[in-house]
């Protein structure tokens, strides 16, 4: 095997990193998912940048912290002028496409002052968030009084249903994430007491199967050229709901039991509380729903699983698995009721850790094979490791780029790992932040941990939450007020701090620039603070030696 | 008088705030400027963002700070995509022209990567900080071994200077900016000792009436539609030298003593120390070099004090003093030998406060003419002033602007105070850097200030500095290592920390857009956590119920 030429970068949405056999599930097996770990590595310790899919991608997609490119929520336009994965990947020779999910909205307005078509073909990269667009699918069709949330969603696929002859004007809706009574009804997806219904949709023709196939036909359709495929599922996201066989291969004895305490719901933190409180949070403390929705959550995550042993026998066969980089990961996580959350905004581990495997395909990584590593990992380390495998060296790139190549743990070679790992979370449109009564700044909230504990604060000036990750791993306990753990949110605070002050926006000078410039004499004739002209060196002087003019002073 | 419809936005260059009699200078009369003062506000606590020319302008024209917009050093390109000035003005209807200097450098790499041509409409207004250029004009043409610092520096000025028979391809250097001798001789005012020389130049022909004349023409062209001018003059900045009859006009006895103590000295800071042995810290530290450029410095302002005479009265003549707003500042100060530096980057308020005077025609303003204003201002307060003036409304847009406009201090309007000021500045390009040997990340320097106390931290590690405003205005006694401090520290510490986690990158989605979603419903059909149809609004779900689909399960 050569050198990773191509990057199959996998991404599920919504996926725990606990409900995979290779992480540790007891009873949910992903058999074609931990083949690759066996063949790569395993991260253990993977962090999102913000527990919600659009700040967590936009992060992943331009390698830099939310606070830097500043899309904190759903929605929130990426700045024209960031710069992204296919900036960096396309400079260094290699495609960079997209075959479903970003969550990306454009920056009309900063299109329009810089005068960019969208149907040009940059117009089109920046709308995109930099990719060259196979198949943009953000998997979501939903219509309400107002219109649909996204008027452009799912058009492809809502397009290959009706040829396949699921009809009506939304067959995403009807038959791909519904159930269907004897009546004749649709049951809505979007219902969680539907969850347990199996999909009204032929298995091969729902979404996952579907992008598997597309992703596919873009890799068939590449010459020799390398190329990045961000082949970005929907799945297990929300509506939770699932077709047979998967519908119905898990009950109740398959379940993990939801991670909370009594003293959680007694909670005094009005944040947290609020979270709990919110509609997500009262639904997913309920037993019965939780049971529905693990039905298809598994399911769902089972049927991911299959789709990657299609694919990955298909690259096997195809000769793709000996130069192509794979990459799986997620988004975010989902709470599932632990901590008496559902959804995804907050920052227990739950939400916020994610499976991460790297397979590379180079001798450079015979080493690390099947091994499992323990570091401090960002979602923003992916792009990095993207750029060196495009053959550049990401180093000359980290005044733009903040993450860094995971290259070298692939390799097993040393490399100091970072001491800390930072998410976000905006919570400035959200009816919480109303009931607080909290100005956008202050609706937000940071994450800083190390390996033995978590702090999380609040920009409404509520008190911190801290965790003791090293004794209590299911984050139970709230030391955030404790008086004895006074210096241990001080030390951590301290790192925030360090880390907010950081010069993220100095992406227009690379750091050997700077330094570069250290030795240089003025060697274009600007002299500061030199008194006379044998105080500087005579060749620096020389343009100003012997010249000669007229009188002109009367 | 009506309403202020155009502004007029004078900025000096490396002007010192206590140079000005106004601001209590007792030798250089600046008359002309003082009667704006009488006819509007002075502010007497006004910071810019960074004690160097281009960071400093650059917050300035973006309203935003330098850890926000990134160009932290002369000749760091200002990204693709911040909105200057003149993308607000022009949005709301005012144009916004620049007569003179910027000291912007304009981000190539980021145009290629969006197609921006720096011939096209569009593409020159990124190029130049968003500004309509009538002239551009730097006021540099400094030539060394590795040829000119400014490829495009000061060409129209050495063409009007060649038209008026100042010969030789550089007259800039030659005779705007140096002396002669009997022999002929050029002696350049690039050295120090040549700054009690007089410029080989007609006075009218030097740079200050000639920018005037410039900004006078740009003035006469307009019609009736709104401006702003950015008029921003190139002195009294170095090359210290200026013609007759300036340059007899002040010696020993006009001049400030210079403000500093032997303790200072020998400060066992290592980046303060790093200053005073830079080179220029060691020239300024010199009486006879002090003595020779203070004579120019005070002539070359006094000199612009004349040129304002010689504006207003046409401005007057003309009407344009009914309704324009006019704005004078300076986009840093000048050591001169204080606390044994020279030149301005360090955070002393010789350095890091600039004067401001603004007057506005409008009967509003009326209360407050010649008044003085104490309030804690930053130069990231001129833009949303503008945008005022031009008609919008800058809360609007306060998820862009980091500055708070001035109108409530001119109109005499309750208004809540800053609590505090930031300053920054990034030396990771100076010769300082490599002798400490600082990463870029390393070698920069915060300065939090309220009104009591200011306190500057470095990245370096090294302690902070800490001043007592109020008792020792000359910040002469460095309490940062003061046992007895470590609280008022820690106070302005944490103002530093709240306001490095500011969302500064969150400019595409306003704070009034981001409260609105707070009230929605799922009017789009997006139903998170909801366990039955029953539990949200019938108008909601209206588009999923009584819906029929085909059974395709098999």
């Amino acid at each position: 095997m050569a050198k990773a030429k191509n990057i199959l970068f996998i991404m599920f949405d919504q996926l725990r990193w606990d409900y995979l056999s290779c992480y540790g599930h007891p009873h949910l097996k992903t058999p074609h998912i931990d083949a690759i770990a066996a063949k790569g590595v395993r991260f253990d310790r993977a962090y999102i940048q913000s527990p919600l899919c659009g700040p967590s991608r936009m992060s992943t997609y331009t390698g830099r912290y939310v606070h830097s490119h500043g899309a904190s929520w759903n929605k929130v336009p990426l700045k024209v002028g960031e710069i992204t994965m296919g900036d960096h990947l396309r400079d260094a020779g290699m495609g960079c496409w997209l075959v479903g999910k970003t969550h990306m909205e454009a920056d009309a307005e900063g299109m329009r002052r810089l005068g960019l078509e969208p149907d040009s073909v940059i117009g089109a990269r920046v709308a995109e968030c930099g990719f060259d667009i196979w198949e943009r699918d953000d998997g979501m069709r939903p219509e309400g009084p107002d219109g649909f949330y996204d008027p452009g969603g799912a058009l492809k696929y809502n397009d290959y249903l009706r040829n396949k002859g699921y009809e009506g004007e939304n067959p995403w809706h009807d038959y791909a994430n519904s159930g269907i009574d004897d009546a004749g009804n649709v049951l809505s997806g979007w219902f969680l007491n539907n969850s347990d219904q199996a999909a009204n949709i032929r298995e091969e023709d729902s979404e996952t199967p579907y992008l598997t196939r597309r992703g596919i036909e873009f890799i068939e359709a590449q010459g020799d050229k390398p190329w990045c495929c961000h082949l970005s599922y929907i799945k297990p996201h929300w509506p939770y709901i699932v077709p047979e066989p998967y519908a119905s291969m898990y009950s109740p004895q398959d379940f993990l039991s939801p991670v909370r305490s009594e003293a959680e719901r007694e909670t005094d933190h009005p944040v947290y509380k609020g979270f709990q409180n919110a509609p997500v949070g009262r639904a997913f403390s309920r037993d019965d729903v939780r049971d529905k929705v693990l039905r298809a959550y598994m399911g769902l995550i089972k049927q991911c699983d299959d789709q990657m042993g299609v694919l990955f026998d298909w690259l096997k066969k195809t000769g793709r698995m000996d130069d192509t980089m794979i990459v799986i990961t997620s988004d975010h996580g989902d709470f599932l009721g632990d901590h008496w959350l559902g959804e995804k905004t907050f920052f227990h581990d739950a939400s916020v850790k994610v499976p991460l495997i790297v397979y590379d395909p180079s001798p450079e990584a015979d080493a690390t094979r099947g091994t499992v590593c323990d570091a401090l990992i960002e979602s923003i380390d992916l792009l990095p490791t993207f750029v060196e495998v495009a053959g550049q060296d990401a180093g000359k790139l980290d005044h733009i780029l903040e993450g860094r190549s995971l290259l070298p743990h692939l390799y097993g070679t040393a490399v100091p790992e970072r001491g800390f790992v930072i998410a976000e979370y905006d919570f400035s449109a959200s009816p919480l932040a109303g009931k607080l009564d909290l100005h956008p700044d202050q609706a937000r909230m940071f994450m800083v941990a190390d390996k033995a504990w978590k702090l999380i604060h609040f920009e409404s000036g509520h008190r911190p939450i801290l965790f003791d990750l090293a004794n209590d791993p299911g984050e139970i306990t709230d030391l955030g007020g404790s008086t004895e753990h006074a210096d241990v949110r001080a030390k951590l605070y301290d790192l925030l701090f360090e880390w907010a002050r950081r010069p993220a926006a100095r992406t227009t000078m690379s750091n050997d620039s700077f330094i570069a410039k250290r030795a240089g004499s003025p060697r274009h004739g600007v002299m500061i603070g030199i008194p006379e002209q044998s105080d500087a060196a005579p060749e620096a002087v020389a343009k100003y030696v012997g010249r000669k003019a007229v009188d002109k002073r009367s």
